[in-house]
């Protein structure tokens, strides 16, 4: 029986934060031990290239982003595991796949009318001004990423499920104009429960909201931080809400269910701020003790980090260019012998 | 001195006729022999992708265009001659310029206004109906063609300046950009002495029209195509206009000026249509007839074609994959180590 394969980029513009961690990173891994499944996580720094024009903040983020997966757990023996940039076939599909997409698509795809949205609320008489033919053609680019391997199946947000419609549409598309099965049409899975944590000023964790906790900072600064998280005025002794506190749910995203209820009874019973506040650090700081470690180890040994990415890569370009042999033969620019 | 880069793209959607050599094959084998001149020749496969989804006709189209060339003389050694689907790091660029290209820009180009004004004249209500996401950013693809190699030069028709133009846009946009002088700003050529040749009946010979005279095809057919070219209704004994007349504005292209000067005086004495055929089919038969054989030969052996042109990629490769590194550096998607 063939596994189930399922695919996952991560952008690769930022550094991961708790959010990242509990919403994304944490059931990806998990996921990725199911026997039954073959995953690919890419690095997805093609596609940052739209939003980022400073090489140091990509080049980083791609680093602690690949350090913090590893430090996590992820099994790079049992996922396949690469940069997107590592792929040339990618590109290379991309312009294919241009070619039997209809522009009409792309002008439909939610980035590129927010942009326009925004133009218009701005009174900008270019409805364009801004736009990249990055940012407008981003969901050919992820639909090569898509097709390329075959998935079966891709984790997104909700606002991402336009894009794999559209990958469906193309890979479709394709089949029918060159008469055959080369492209399995991808089904996009919206985790209902995804957990969304709250950040320092208590909406959204989120790098453009500039209130994340980092993962993996030092304790001297994740005690800081988590100080800075936003609590009410009530006093020591006065019962609590946790079911509107950043502070309890952070405990609880990482907390078992039992702690999470003896933590819910001491807000009733009126525990301090200051003790939450003590009391979220030390689990964190405990939770995040080993992993921190390693990662650090894995930040400082760049080499380590590269020799891995880089037989990904092999693993990954080893289905990728047989596919593209295939698709250069089903177009008209095989070999001549 | 370093020498000037000049770099030529061949549409592989046809079969090369006698305009195709006139207008472009011609002087462009002839300039390639300039000692201060490094040419580039490729066959825009990439680009054929967006007009014509018949594999075969892509396949036998590139093919047929490479023994051409090949039959007429191109200097391999010289020039660096290659299909573009053999760089993949050609559509790497592709996705990096996209990135720093305005929409805005694509909105603009002659190519996708005409498609639009098309459907608008049609009273389709969709002005985007048919335009392929290939078709709206292929100068995008063009760009990187020439910006990959620095090219200096890129001879093109008047149709074509504009695209020269948005290369430079890119390439000087990413310069900026990424704070250095990476790319070369090249300049369009030109040739405002190019020959426009008639076709069969008598409008410019063009593939569009459907009234060429193939390059290569058996003497049988030759005699048969130049004796259905248009001609008037003057017998033989009447005085006729050579500046008029198909035959002699093909016979020109290849004759010298003194047999020329001699065909003219013949029209002038009232050569009749049927001789004035019989001439031109002679005079271009014993011109065609050694590269005709040589053209034959070479389709009978695609493994040469083929390994001439792997031997035009690696050279081209040669200079594209260190650009390429060079460019992933500069964007961030350098390696770790």
């Amino acid at each position: 029986m063939q596994k189930t394969r399922v695919l996952t980029g991560i952008t690769t513009t930022g550094t991961p934060h708790l959010g990242n961690y509990v919403g994304a990173i944490k059931p990806a891994i998990a996921a990725s031990q199911d026997p039954n499944v073959q995953s690919y996580y890419f690095l997805a720094d093609l596609h940052a290239l739209i939003k980022c024009q400073d090489p140091r903040r990509v080049q980083e983020s791609r680093r602690e982003i690949a350090a913090t997966w590893l430090a996590l757990g992820l099994d790079t023996d049992n996922a396949i595991f690469y940069r997107q940039s590592d792929i040339p076939e990618i590109p290379e599909l991309t312009w294919m796949l241009s070619c039997v997409c209809a522009k009409g698509l792309m002008n439909r795809a939610h980035a590129y009318k927010a942009s326009v949205a925004d133009n218009e609320a701005a009174g900008q008489p270019d409805p364009d001004k801004g736009v990249t033919m990055g940012l407008f053609g981003y969901p050919v680019l992820m639909a090569a990423d898509i097709l390329m391997f075959n998935a079966n199946k891709v984790p997104v947000g909700r606002d991402q499920i336009q894009h794999i419609e559209m990958a469906r549409d193309m890979g479709g598309r394709f089949n029918h104009l060159f008469k055959g099965q080369y492209f399995t049409l991808p089904e996009a899975v919206v985790d209902e429960k995804t957990q969304v944590l709250g950040g320092l000023d208590g909406r959204k964790m989120s790098k453009s909201y500039d209130n994340t906790i980092p993962l993996f900072v030092s304790e001297k600064k994740l005690l800081k931080l988590v100080r800075k998280i936003k609590t009410n005025s009530l006093e020591p002794g006065e019962p609590k809400d946790p079911d509107t506190c950043t502070l309890f749910q952070i405990y609880s995203a990482f907390a078992t269910p039992e702690e999470t209820r003896a933590m819910r009874a001491r807000y009733l019973e009126g525990i301090g701020w200051g003790d939450a506040k003590n009391e979220l650090f030390e689990y964190l700081n405990a939770y995040l003790r080993e992993p921190r470690e390693r990662y650090q180890a894995l930040m400082e040994d760049p080499g380590h980090i590269e020799s891995v990415l880089q037989k990904g890569a092999e693993r990954a370009r080893a289905e990728a260019a047989p596919m593209m042999d295939k698709l250069r033969h089903a177009v008209g620019l095989g070999s001549f012998i």
